[in-house]
């Protein structure tokens, strides 16, 4: 069931075999059906299907289903595709539903510089995200490096570090590091020969001097700049108790480290969208697809033999009918629909999960001022307590004349209190916290108010929300993600995207939902859930970290 | 004397006096002599000025005295410019001294595909090198990112990971943090608010348990596979026993870690010697600059009023003379010229300090094999104890078919071992040591032995190391490095190149040398040396990680 990139299946099997590498070090290995293994759809006996929804997923199960014979329609409510995966650029419009939730509302445009742009949804893609880069290697999206980290961003901390003078990433890092090794270097009183190793070990792990004490290293910088008759010497570090009663691990500092944002990271060159043109390109071109935008789904029908779908296009109602529908549409807007002939446990599992609130702003900026002598910042994010927790630098276009930047994208109660503002008083909020990091954010010629972006996610139309909220503690979760797990109306209609998957937020989970549900569909997999589902975690997204 | 390249220097100057930015975020920024405030040469008064070697230190001192109006002549002796920044391309012949140290000897010709490429000497720009950053951009040199590490890489320790199954970067850096934070955890028994602080912090640093207790983090990667139905449980952990007896921190683990090589990192897109190539283009199309190739310098006499220089080109021995002469040779090279007219002093500082043996080895590979479902490497390093020590992955054209891999990069006793071995030896002895870490290297049809390539700076001619060897522990080198730091011959004579440097081995340290030499010929800045004046430390380089 694995697939694999190798040029030479067999000379890979062999290696593994021989090396056990098989075990730990291919851990997170993307695993795949084995599509091969499915006949194509025999000349006209060609099986249709209704896809709802051209998100990831829904181009995914298009691409799988349609590349081995199967007549796909997307239907697709908005006049772009790939749902969350939107990459804003001059002359975008952002919608937004009304203060009561109910009228789609243009609340501005775009006005980036031609050629400028920002990923409003998925900006990155993990090393190990498998089915994401082999997807890209496919369509030929050309990828670029991510940068998620570097040590000069910075952390500011209300109260610790004063506006406009944040601490360097490096510091903070290396010197916890430091006193960190230190604090456990100075407890051990043994003598044998496990413990000098040890007390070796966090000499070099905290950058510690002979006595197994920290004061200081050039990890964290140098106390001055460099000249021909001067060796580098450390900064001062930041003292323990400073550090510790900042509270700087809160609010994501360590993020970084966690496997899903670990070095080697991607974006697509271009913007995150340029896969989605891709898979829609593809799909329309090569197999027998057809998207229609504009279509907005109000009904699904599985009393009769297959499914029917009602749907509004063009001021019209119209209906269409297929043996399968993939439903890629979001759990939050699939129960306003009109389901018709589906099970009670599917109904209370659609209704059990709510999405995640979450915003992202968006900058231009006239001079890449990051990038200066003073600040030497090329991509990487800084933290900070203020409610846009967090602000990107971009990992394109190094040492050219402008850029933009990811002036917030916070979660839980700062999403949801930033987006009940207008769009200028979101930007507004969003410059005081960017001007604690980065003063510059106080020369509005340097940062023009009318070149923000924002976008609330909980309030986009067809979407409502950034993640499926899943949590393992929850009981009605447990049961509800595995009820989605498996299809409605006697293998007729099936759930996609990340929010039917262990990767919820994440591309990689709308294409492996969509491989998941492509092989139910070609009989390569059991329609029935497995036994033993596991719930998402969707809290360690926004709390966990 | 700060130069900075931001847009606005007022806006500047100001943010940094209203944030107190100037002192520590700063730190590391590079510094450098205010050319602007040098008067050009007037018309028909201008200097003269010999620049022995055209490396990196040479040309740039061309160009920074070049473009006020001196009129240099550089005197290279090989076939090309750039010194020891060289990438190895197509037909690229190799030369080392033979066994005796004495002629030039064609060891072997690359043999790599057209457009693959591979850096033998500097590969990297760490993001505080001002200067290389700079010269780079005002000359139109592309930049991306160079991947030092990702937790993809491995690491290779003889009786502790068996061949072929190393272990994951990821494994020992998360499972060596969450081992170490948990013994910490567990010696704090007190329990006011800031130990509490202090055990959140580890819990968060080493991803612990609620308890304080590690027992694995999917930080270190996932038990196995992503299934729908699956959410990502953590590998088991490495033992910290397993990890403290393998020493794996030693053989320079945690370099990443140091400020010299933290992200973000560059490399020139297409070769590292793209900086010497604009460098010559620069300066002879715009300058009043000659670069002589294959003119090497014999002797120096300080005797008369200028500076004469013998050398040999095309058979002849021809005498240049001029006002200023400014040495970029190797300092065991130029020990080996005639130097009349120079100080006791200045000879002893020349004889003081040896350069250090490095070794190089490149593969090219007919698919890119590290980048597969399997392996997952997109660049970074892996470590082995081998005598090989370190293997790179290329951080250019990913998910291309084929690619470069930088078989070797030693010290020490292993390069002067390595060094003594004819180029089908070293090839052979990489094989075996890149086999443990890659069992692909195994088969000759992915690497085949002929198209590798491999160089010993220490035997290549006009070079004979890969960097000044400082000591500050060294008192002759204490009196030697302050003595390179001032002219000879009442201000005729000076020596540039990371050799006179707080970087060796780094292009920084070469032009910063540069720079300083070139303020003292311009009397920007005194021409006798820094009363204090510190030792570069080059130990650091090759055993302090």
């Amino acid at each position: 069931m694995t697939t694999r990139t190798s040029a030479d299946p067999s000379a890979q099997a062999l290696y593994e075999a021989m090396s056990g590498l098989a075990g730990p070090l291919s851990s997170g290995e993307g695993a795949a059906p084995d599509f091969a293994a499915a006949p194509r759809a025999a000349a006209g006996e060609e099986k249709s299907v209704l896809i709802l929804g051209a998100g990831v997923g829904g181009l995914t199960a298009a691409y799988e289903l349609g590349r081995l014979g199967y007549r796909c329609t997307v239907l697709e409510p908005q006049t772009r595709t790939g749902g969350r995966n939107r990459t804003a650029r001059k002359g975008d419009k952002l919608y937004e539903l009304d203060g009561e939730g109910n009228s789609p509302v243009l609340t501005h445009t775009c006005a980036f510089d031609k050629g400028l742009y920002l990923n409003l949804g998925p900006g990155r893609i993990p090393y190990h995200h498998r089915r994401v880069l082999k997807y890209c290697t496919d369509l030929g999206v050309a990828l670029e490096p991510y940068i998620m980290e570097t040590t000069a961003n910075v952390v500011h901390r209300a109260g610790h570090t004063p506006p406009g003078r944040p601490w360097r990433n490096r510091r903070i890092a290396n010197d916890t590091r430091g006193h960190l090794a230190a604090l456990l270097s100075a407890t051990l009183t043994e003598s044998d020969e496990f413990t000098g190793l040890l007390r070796d070990l966090l000499r070099k792990f905290g950058d510690l001097d002979e006595e197994g004490e920290y004061h200081g290293s050039t990890r964290s910088g140098y106390a001055e700049p460099l000249e021909v008759q001067e060796f580098p010497r450390p900064a001062p570090p930041l003292a323990l108790a400073d550090l510790v009663t900042s509270e700087f691990w809160k609010h994501r500092f360590y993020q970084p480290v966690d496997y899903l944002w670990q070095a080697t990271m991607f974006q697509p060159v271009g913007g995150m969208d340029k896969i989605v043109h891709a898979l829609t390109e593809r799909v329309t071109s090569e197999y027998d697809v057809t998207v229609e935008l504009k279509a907005e789904v109000t009904s699904v029908d599985l009393t009769g033999d297959g499914v029917s779908v009602t749907y509004r296009s063009g001021g019209q109602e119209l209906t269409a009918s297929a043996d399968y529908c993939v439903s890629n549409i979001p759990l939050p807007v699939l129960k306003q629909l009109t389901l018709t002939g589906f099970s009670t446990e599917f109904r209370n599992a659609v209704e059990a999960v709510g999405f995640a609130p979450t915003c992202k702003v968006g900058w231009q900026a006239n001079r890449r001022f990051w990038e200066n002598d003073h600040n030497q910042i090329y991509g990487g994010i800084s933290w900070t307590d203020h409610p846009i927790t967090q602000f990107w630098y971009p990992s394109n276009d190094y040492f050219s004349k402008t850029g933009t930047l990811t002036g917030a994208y916070n979660f839980g109660d700062h999403a949801e209190e930033m987006g009940k503002l207008a769009p200028g008083d979101r930007l507004r909020l969003a410059r005081d916290g960017a001007a604690q990091l980065h003063r510059e954010f106080l020369e509005k010629t340097t940062v023009p108010q009318d070149l923000g972006v924002t976008i609330a996610w909980h309030k986009v139309p067809h979407q409502l929300g950034g993640w499926a909220d899943w949590d393992p503690a929850d009981p009605a979760h447990q049961v509800a993600y595995k009820q989605l797990l498996q299809p409605e109306g006697d293998g007729r209609f099936y759930v996609v995207g990340d929010q039917a998957s262990p990767l919820p937020g994440w591309q990689e989970g709308a294409m492996m939902s969509a491989q998941y549900v492509a092989a139910q569909i070609l009989g390569l997999l059991p329609r029935t859930a497995p036994e033993t589902v596991q719930v998402p975690d969707a809290t360690f997204l926004t709390q966990g970290l």
